[in-house]
């Protein structure tokens, strides 16, 4: 791919110029948007255990050399300290900074994670014709903690994390099928129907996000979300821990299409 | 595939010989068996395109030369007269005869369609885990006519119809996905959740089979179903139409894996 016809390396050179300031959102439409996950290499792989146990909400889609601020496997040219629009510094699991880059901040002992995000399977589930709910509303989608453990590594644990669309009987079978297609973004549901089953007590309270509306005939469907290993981050209270700041993604050169199993 | 290691061919011998009485289910485990349909050519074109029209619940596996009781693409030396256990004579749209044979009934016109049946998802069902409740309680599948029209063709009309399968969220996900798999055998299901969205006014009486008990925090998710063909076949009042008698299916020498479209 060169230069001129890569829309993923001119979103990425707009936002190091400082000339789009975020949400990421609309950037390289179509292409791979990924959430960032930063922290010293002595917590790697104690990191990289935890999203290997939760595939689900953790989907790793590259992880970079220790040091090293590029991701080639997932673009041209990637320079992880400058190429979001807006990061969070995480200091012994206190939110202290929200820079629009972290050149300063980098070591020679950084490890970055780059993790599937929901943009991909909402980008398919739209082009198939269903209705995102949060979208209609123009809201954030519902997301909801669960009575479902993630899988613990090293310090990291906490509960799965789900984000929830209202769905038709008929489109919650589509859009089974549909993400089931998306491993590499969260993949399938994993629950729809009774929200107490997986320990939501109130649909209308989500614990992150916005309530969105169910209409008659419609139920909620339930898929991991990216919450868990963020605040598996947080509970952990590492020294230091950098990643996106929310909506401001890291925009790849993958296009959505190419991580469709079949 | 020679007559040694042929578990098809070998069930239909025995059948033909009269060892077999039926019903089938449990011969040739593995191998796909289908619902039969035998009428004359005059009326073939007009049921093939109901079928086409109506992929979900009349799924065609192989249609005959008219006046060959043979599917090759089906089996080795299948004779469709004698390799059924047990059939039924409809003339003018009522049940006439349940022969063991349909010899004396061959006609230089007829023409015969194998419709995929459910047995080939539910073993997939099966290996995977989840349970099907008509079969732990014993009975038929439950089967309820529905609001949602079949595509009409020629003589042929009337409402889908679909089998209905308890499950909790989790497990119906993945059912959603396994069947999906399998479009040559009903394929995914049409509806799950509240009944009535499909015209279904009390989940605890089925149209046809038993009703089977629906477990807290499940859902009923409903299939198409092969009964549409046989309730259209009865209602256009043909001269003459052969059918398998229920529970009798042809056993065919393909194994149920090769339905699997990934």
């Amino acid at each position: 791919m060169n230069a001129d016809t890569n829309l993923g390396l001119q979103a990425r050179q707009k936002i190091r110029a400082g000339q789009a300031p975020g949400p990421t959102a609309g950037l390289a439409r179509g292409n791979v948007q990924a959430n960032l996950v930063i922290l010293p290499a002595e917590h790697a792989a104690d990191f990289h255990r935890f999203c290997q146990g939760n595939p689900k909400p953790c989907p790793v889609l590259a992880i970079s050399q220790p040091g090293s601020p590029a991701l080639p496997t997932l673009g041209q040219d990637i320079d992880l300290r400058t190429d979001l629009p807006r990061y969070r510094v995480w200091v012994d699991g206190k939110l202290v900074d929200e820079p629009t880059e972290i050149s300063a901040l980098w070591r020679d002992d950084l490890v970055a994670f780059a993790i599937g995000c929901s943009f991909s399977f909402e980008e398919a589930l739209i082009e198939d014709g269903l209705e995102l709910r949060h979208q209609t509303e123009q809201c954030n989608v519902s997301m909801y903690r669960t009575s479902i453990p993630a899988a613990s590594a090293g310090p990291f644990q906490g509960p799965l994390v789900v984000s929830m669309r209202p769905f038709n009987g008929a489109d919650a079978i589509r859009a089974v099928q549909i993400t089931s297609r998306f491993p590499a973004v969260h993949g399938a549901p994993v629950h729809l129907g009774d929200p107490s089953r997986i320990g939501i007590a109130d649909i209308s309270k989500p614990d992150y996000g916005d309530a969105v509306s169910i209409r008659d005939g419609e139920m909620p469907v339930f898929w991991a979300c990216g919450v868990p290993p963020q605040a598996a981050l947080q509970a952990a209270k590492l020294p230091l821990v950098i990643t996106h700041a929310p909506g401001c993604m890291l925009v790849t050169d993958l296009r959505n299409s190419t991580l469709s199993t079949f």
